[in-house]
């Protein structure tokens, strides 16, 4: 209802502000059973980690996760694990100006006008610190999706005009830039348009794409809670994403239906498929194969050229922005994606088990062999 | 949980298959006091019922509906609304052949995975039918949102590769062509494209435009119920969709953030803004501009042209599917994210009632004046 | 959100009046591949009909069900199941008098409070026919837990001061008397109390139990979804209860812990209990004992004795209600109390399968062996 | 669906466990705009403190609350609230003994079969530590309540067989005394009972009472979400409780329906009623008379007095509880019913604004007056 809540089986409430005193989740629904460290969700938030490159904030954030609750002897309990990150370097600065000034591009007029309040300290909760939160329960989905053989990757698919070519495509190239782009040669290209952004005071955007692995077929619902819905609504509450596609995406509408179609087909007893178009879904349920999707996330709107502006007086200025900000979101946003489908995806996989009465029986066993009934 | 559940304040639930004996939609939570009758919900569902044009399904349905509950002397009480469509042309036919095979592009197999099981007539509930409810609940949220001043349209935008030009565009033009397309010239193309593929056997696809006029500034929560995710996941639910964008979506990745954002400003005392590359949504909120969201659609999987597939037994086969479907699902499609549309805005805004402390207190009163305080 | 909607994973919104079209239910996530004809959800109904002996409302209504959808030869499909009951005996008669008054104990005056509105025909949403689309649910939920070897059953405890007596205990002799009392003795007894009442112009309450038995241990949440706190509000949202007892509820606050506290041990290798004073649920959760409820239920609020009121102008009136209702309501829920418990088990046995990653993985299989993973 | 939440627009998510590193509450919907200071909370959180007096644990806990996110300036931003106490006193001790055991009337049994593991230290997230979110959650509540003019009041009505006299009721007694008992003289006889039972290594139960004031009529929904059944869960949802009353509770059942029907009048233009049998409740919402329940508790399961029972390895074992326990758990439990009443109580506030469309109008205004729509 409120907002901060994801997922309905798995599911996490996140909290904090970007310069309140921690940032952090609560994961109600996960599992007992789970080996769980904090090493396990420390390299996932290492991903998204400030301060790696002359591309990200120069925030000095370790980001160093907790774990306050719900684990016993390395394991989780199944009862609500609570992850929190402390804020240490929320510097203390002269907010005046950014305090009195809806900064374009932000949510800081649409803040100010749901709740006639505004923590302007970093954007308070519309900060890109909110997803802290989503990344370290996203670090625990992917963890038990692991263990279920199924994986998730997300990577940089373009940034700016920048594509990453098919055929130089290779996913260990990722670690080697710092876009994280499967493709070396398209990086550098990057890295010289997002330097030449930084030298006009200006921001750009880019392409992530991810896609998840050998998730069984049958997951995801018919009608509202269609796979690609939930997903959809996934990756777009991540902020600065405006565009979401599944599969071919947009390029489907001036294909024709014989085009577009995928085949399945048997060989030697295997199950393929021709093509996969439809990114792994149709009528919103798994059919086994590769889910793919890309999220396309809008140039950075803090820059630090003039803009012009409004004042919550209700006069028209200039503003300025100075500050710890990236010139472009796209690299540190792609484990966040990650995160998000990998969320999703578990939340449908857990949802799948009580679709079918033969499932629920060999689960639950016949009259004859209850558990544990007390006489 | 279970997917046929959309809303939490506004929340409709519906139900029914393609050839069951009824579609339907139960709204619970529409407001008290609200005047309506059939014919404010039949006039959403004419605009999305077969036969209209040699260019939709032939299937032959009034699809009249029936208020069932929640109304008393021409308004509602408060209370569920049941809405029902009796099926009234489930053409009794032999599906020996359609049963065993899975169709290129539909749910049929994914289905079949997840449930052990499938309605095979008419695509049972993974069907376009399925869109009645949401139709017909959608049509009770516009006319709240219509007594608050808010209103939604949406138009066809393109078919195939024929787009509508903005030089022509007229929203008035759209009752004039089978594609509600705002271009009459555009609408001419499209029929010729169309017609076309119907000689080759085949089908296409388009893109669905919706816009939404004042709403007021502050529907959305920052971060997973942004705005812009519900509508995402609204749009995505709906069949045959592979993606949503926002405003200007994917084009702004290769924007700078000096030219994507939009600047506010006023002028003589009038709040405005020069661009709204945005879409109306910041940080998950709505300004108070236009809010505006494209759905892109694949072309139709049923085609007669010959095709490649498996059946249940573990055969490949070939199928040519027969009978009655559209050529293209666009122009059905567009009241339905329309509605779609609508009924998400609507959620957002009886949501952000409770936002804030002032509201609650102008709501309930002060200790001192408690409505009807017994003794 | 808006209350007409129960459960979790097999969750039901329920919909209609008193005096309205039809009144019905529509159940999501029901598990695919259950039988289900109509007569399994009539003889239900039936049990809660009106008109069945002189101490309930010679309302003459056959309550006869219809599945809309969600079947499919003859077995669930795993889609919404809307079932329907019509109106039948929605008398037209003069209300002039009722509309304007707020009859005692009745919710018309709090309704009118909260919706400005009220359809006062038989009470309109706030009847006791609401409860039929509760029973037609809850009969499908019975199928489901029998077939697992789960059995829900409820009766009538007391009468006014009339108890069953422990020593003459028979369910079998429910269905001997109109009181669904398992005592011949006592259903006698409540017989005369029952008709004096009528002479009397008056009413009475009760006290209906119900027994869950083969329940396996792990069924409910060790927070706020306690199996019992799901119990409480299951049963007390039926209207008329006052009260809810687990166990020997209200007794236990006079014992001390050594004489409460129910001890386990083996015989012979089978775990068993030498009491259940906490009614199989500790801690929220079931133990796989009976699990053992009461609900108390008020005097029927219609009497044809003279009574002091208010109108809606704000006048003191006086009423006598004629028409027809029952002098005693304890009979016709007891069906109801039996479907909301069964409801309520049902969705924390489902919710429980997704407690431990043994489960989940015995479920989904390992990397090595995913279904019809597609190449 | 995992258990952790409660409440629909007041979302509450509660996390930790007795012996983990801290114990928490996120609060999502809290609205914007209220002041709010962590000694609003901790002098809540106080009133169930351990080691308050001889009857309580000597678990030496200041329970001191932070709050880490959601307030800006000493007001809330209507973003999630999250409050944190760590757990201090979490004595290093051998818990060998008890990891393997089954103590009776305990979680400890079901848990283990739930999960397939167990938290044995203190009881984990079964323990009474676990109301420590409840109580952080309610008193934001109560404090929004209180700026709306409504209370909320809990006290001991019973310990064991004493009882608190209507003659020498007196809420102000409630502090006087280590039970909350509003009769001085009660609780003096409370206080030999507890000694007793202490001295004979046994505990015992009570009665708290709960009444709410001046809360507007129409709080509450007519079929599942009645405020009666949300209180009935909520209050349920405690541990140890095993029954739950509304006004007359289960005494109704033996009265006639012109005894229990409580009369409205006018008296010089004000509305009154003669008696409040129902605990100002109909129909599931409130008619705005004092609101008034009931929880009964079972005595503390923890007793050094020795028990049979079992363990895991499939033993009959004896068991001796040393260690910090409460030999009655109702004068804690005051404030947990409070919290827990308040919360339910808000929700049902929160929830009724969106009940009528002239509400709804005049919160958006008409489409003249929208309030900064953007051009």
């Amino acid at each position: 209802m409120s907002g901060s809540t994801f997922g309905s089986i798995f599911q996490i409430t996140t909290w904090g502000e970007s310069h309140g005193r921690a940032i952090g989740v609560v994961i109600d629904g996960c599992p007992a059973g789970l080996p769980l460290c904090e090493e396990d969700i420390q390299k996932y938030l290492d991903r998204r980690r400030p301060g790696q490159s002359k591309f990200t904030t120069q925030r000095g954030e370790s980001d160093s996760v907790q774990i306050l609750s719900g684990t016993f002897q390395g394991k989780t309990t199944g009862m609500p694990l609570s992850l929190m990150v402390p804020n240490t370097d929320q510097r203390s600065r002269d907010y005046g100006n950014i305090a009195e000034v809806y900064r374009p591009g932000h949510a800081d007029y649409t803040f100010d006008q749901k709740y006639g309040f505004r923590d302007y300290r970093g954007g308070g909760r519309s900060s890109g610190r909110e997803t802290i939160g989503r990344v370290a329960a996203g670090a625990v989905a992917c963890k038990i999706l692991e263990r279920l053989g199924v994986t998730v990757t997300a990577y940089t698919k373009s940034i700016g005009n920048i594509q990453v070519s098919p055929e130089r495509f290779h996913l260990d190239a990722c670690a080697g830039n710092p876009f994280y782009m499967p493709d070396a040669e398209a990086a550098k290209e990057a890295e010289a348009l997002v330097t030449q952004c930084m030298a006009n005071k200006d921001s750009t955007g880019g392409v992530v794409e991810c896609i998840v692995k050998n998730l069984p077929a049958g997951v995801g619902d018919p009608c509202f809670d269609k796979l690609d819905a939930n997903l959809a609504k996934a990756v777009m509450s991540i902020g600065a994403v405006k565009a979401v596609e599944i599969g071919d995406g947009v390029a489907v509408t001036t294909l024709h239906g014989s085009e577009n179609n995928d085949a399945m087909y048997y060989e030697n007893g295997v199950l393929s498929k021709k093509s996969n178009h439809g990114g792994g879904i149709y009528g919103g349920i798994s059919d086994g194969s590769d889910i793919i999707l890309r999220a396309h996330i809008k140039p950075t709107p803090s820059i630090s050229a003039p803009q012009n502006t409004i004042d919550r007086a209700g006069s028209n200025v200039e503003i300025s922005i100075h500050g710890r900000h990236d010139p472009i979101i796209v690299p540190r946003a792609v484990v966040v994606v990650e995160c998000m489908t990998a969320l999703t995806v578990l939340d449908g996989l857990l949802s799948s088990m009580t679709s079918r009465m033969d499932k629920i029986e060999s689960c639950f066993g016949s009259a004859d062999s209850l558990p544990h009934s007390l006489s």
